[in-house]
């Protein structure tokens, strides 16, 4: 599978840019990951196209627990839905369903870092492995 | 006010460590707040007082918002509760409430680092300040 992550705005934290490159790193025996950071939401929309599969992140999506997110990735994947777009935004745009990870407000660099470490503990779970590195 | 984050076992990922770190010295000007990393469940319940306000946080817990977060502890602070433990674990303890930052399952220096950036993120709230660092 191959998925993309927008941000609007750079992350700048170092700990979160590390925290997002381990991920990547253990990611990359399962699926290929990009983050692209986006200046606004007029650059993220150019960059979407209609092959691919847009989950909107925020705070008013549907929560889901690590398992039913591992069910969704795992449905998409045999459903032949295997280029998956992640925008984290509050701002209008199509997509075909709205996620949340949490009713709280976070700083973008560790909203996406939660999102890689999900993404991760997703593949662990569909492969019946114990989550470590 | 004074914090105590309790966590079973050592956070050991260098960017967990280095982003609780941030936090720390920005709350530094609003409050005391200590991480206090426990062998298992026994340990955490030996360094409990009676004083001390108990807040478990888990998936089975009450979910807030960012905002709903901030009028907690600041009402905690006006009502002399000043004393405050947060004890992430799924094990039994008594507490005075659980709650929640999300319905999926993170690793530990995660959870933590998104505790005290919600912290932080309460104090800026408390003292209509803007998020920033």
């Amino acid at each position: 599978m191959n998925f993309k992550i927008f941000t609007i705005g750079k992350i700048k934290e170092k700990y979160y840019k590390e925290a997002i490159k381990e991920y990547e790193k253990r990611l990359s025996s399962y699926c290929k990951i990009k983050l692209i950071e986006c200046k606004n939401i007029d650059a993220v929309k150019k960059k979407l196209t209609d092959k691919t599969y847009i989950i909107q992140l925020n705070i008013d999506g549907d929560e889901l627990s690590s398992e039913a997110l591992a069910d969704k990735i795992e449905d998409l994947g045999i459903s032949g839905k295997s280029d998956i777009s992640f925008v984290i935004t509050h701002e209008e745009i199509q997509k075909n369903e709205r996620l949340s990870i949490s009713k709280m407000v976070m700083e973008t660099g560790l909203y996406t870092t939660i999102l890689y470490e999900q993404i991760y503990r997703s593949f662990r779970i569909i492969n019946n492995q114990a989550y470590h590195k």
